[in-house]
């Protein structure tokens, strides 16, 4: 079996992640923050020291402004509706994931807030020209993904958030798609708030994400329960990271994500890149030469690391049965939950097929999935 | 170390619970619902299994009416916020968690609901006197755990469950504390809504619980986002399970807690019930005789498995802080995130310390305790 479904989560993970969790569960996983006893006390280490490494990752002045959330959707979902006030201007760009689009058409259908959708480039690119244009300062909140999960390409954050904190619009990233391969630097490129989910490209199991919110960003939580903290209170303390985390964490999962960051730290972002963009290039080159498929992503060095094509007279879930069913080849077909960029693109009724390789994928996969798709193209004559 | 603090999490996991987990991470995990490829697939079944589990321990007709969240906290939250109406009047007991307290007083204080609370008898018991004089049919929902967290007193669901039916009032059971040790039957309970957490009885990790919504119970998502289904539409899907399970799932954990579900059916609630009580006998026959103790908790018949009390003109992290130390105990001092509970026993000053045996201790670890508080108790003469 060959994996390159990485952007819908990444594996392998590395090795260490799935002991870290393993040795956690068996030496005793207590919860943290709500006893005092010795293992209460290492799962609050464990939780601490995942939140330190994050913060080190994204550079983020202070690590308990991150709150762990399940997954990088409830971590968008806290934000917009954390932040949101009746009467919100929103932008978003057409290339927003589901789990942004469907909170932001909620709240305009309620009639809470305004909202425009920012129209991509021919690969899904969003201009900061465009940015400029509908982000104005009578506008409340931008919120734009790092990196598209349709066709890869990269946004541009850092000239984003200076135009945003020029003119007082909170700016939430969505960083699902791109954090672990794109340097990110949450200080430089004003994000105020940074939703991430931690089983892609951050190499921890599902179930771990989380939410940074900048220090004098008013947020109020979707979620009140217990907290350890402020016991007696009957109303939801609104010290970080406790306001926006109730309910007993994910340690196992936050203790597996702290490893695969460590990875991430030790082996370096930029190699992880490059071996990404190495592959990215294979693909590239030889897939450009079929004259019956039609390339929806930009090239590998504006590319976070996914590969989108329509192969000529079929449809994308028949492609993607053939190269797993054929080839073994772990693949996405369809709409990849973003409906707005698959019609931006004008791909919403076929969808399309997406290759995303990983750190761990080995040249060799490359060159097999070059083999399967040229096979299954040649197979159609 | 003696770990008696199996109400705030189950402490250890039966081993095929992390055996399945580390299995999966590392035989492959890829996200359920979200692609047709064999790893996809895999994650598919793994997730089914245990929502069938489940609904089999519960007696839920059907388990596509469950939904998965990362936590009770989580599931509570759902079920409250999407449930309740503008202009609900709600009863709950003063027993609940903060999990329950908290969005309902945000409920609350935000003039949405009129909100009314039970108080408790004694030891924490709720009695169906009481609450048959308080949900009359002028109420919308009725908000009830399944056994307190604080006392572990068990409190009467299928007769408030039968009483909630029968005059039309929403019956939402918070089964945090006691799921898997106290028998839930949803269909002959007339249980509504089941929040339930997977960390604690049921044996599974961290970073797991669920909600069972019955059919005809209508119910907004507070979360809106990718659910893999109908990612043409920029509305929630309302089909179960996916309208309440936006984002990734947990599914190495929700594996885990699957295994540990299955240990609960293979070993049986009455034995795992009956060692429990074997213990809290032993707890209570020799820390009843300590005059300076006054235990909060009902006798083991009509107890989940909590045995609270106080020492005399001993705080109570004071004496956790002994347990740990001192003793190598692991107990849980405090108000446990119940204020009220803690206000209608006149505790909540110096809060109580909580002993919480499990399945897998040892009759040596109880008798050890014992000789610990009352090494403790003798030690303040």
């Amino acid at each position: 079996m060959i994996y390159l479904d990485n952007a819908a989560t990444s594996w392998p993970k590395p090795p260490q992640v799935i002991q870290a969790m393993a040795d956690f569960l068996r030496r005793g996983c207590a919860n943290p923050g709500r006893g005092a006893h010795i293992m209460a006390r290492q799962a609050d280490e464990a939780v601490l020291n995942t939140r330190e490494l994050l913060a080190k990752l994204f550079n983020i002045p202070d690590p308990m402004r991150i709150s762990f959330m399940p997954n990088a959707t409830m971590a968008l979902n806290m934000a917009i509706h954390g932040v949101v006030q009746a009467g919100f201007k929103v932008v978003a760009t057409m290339m927003e994931h589901n789990s942004v689009l469907r909170p932001l058409k909620t709240l305009e259908k309620a009639g809470i807030i305004q909202l425009e959708l920012i129209k991509p480039e021919r690969l899904g690119e969003i201009s900061i020209q465009s940015i400029r244009k509908e982000v104005d300062n009578t506008k409340d909140l931008f919120c734009m993904t790092l990196s598209s999960n349709v066709t890869g390409s990269i946004m541009p954050v850092a000239e984003a958030g200076r135009h945003c904190r020029a003119n007082g619009v909170i700016f939430l990233v969505d960083a699902s798609q791109g954090a672990g391969v794109i340097p990110l630097d949450c200080e430089s490129m004003c994000i105020d708030l940074l939703a991430f989910s931690g089983h892609k490209d951050l190499l921890g199991p599902q179930g771990t994400g989380g939410l940074y919110v900048r220090d004098g960003i008013k947020i109020k939580p979707l979620v009140q329960g217990g907290t350890g903290s402020y016991s007696e209170r009957l109303t939801q303390p609104e010290i970080f990271p406790d306001s926006l985390e109730s309910g007993t964490l994910n340690v196992p999962g936050i203790v597996g994500l702290g490893k695969g960051i460590q990875f991430i730290l030790d082996t370096g972002i930029s190699n992880i890149r490059a071996r990404k963009q190495q592959y990215m290039k294979i693909l590239f080159e030889n897939l450009e030469k079929e004259s019956r498929i039609k390339i929806y992503s930009p090239h590998p060095e504006e590319n976070s690391g996914i590969l989108s094509f329509d192969i000529e007279r079929l449809d994308s879930s028949e492609a993607g049965y053939l190269l797993d069913k054929k080839f073994g080849i772990c693949s996405r077909s369809g709409l990849h939950c973003s409906p707005l960029a698959h019609r931006s693109l004008n791909t919403h009724e076929k969808g399309l097929i997406r290759l995303s390789p990983g750190y761990f994928n080995e040249e060799i996969d490359i060159d097999l999935a070059v083999k399967a798709i040229q096979g299954i193209v040649r197979g159609l004559d």
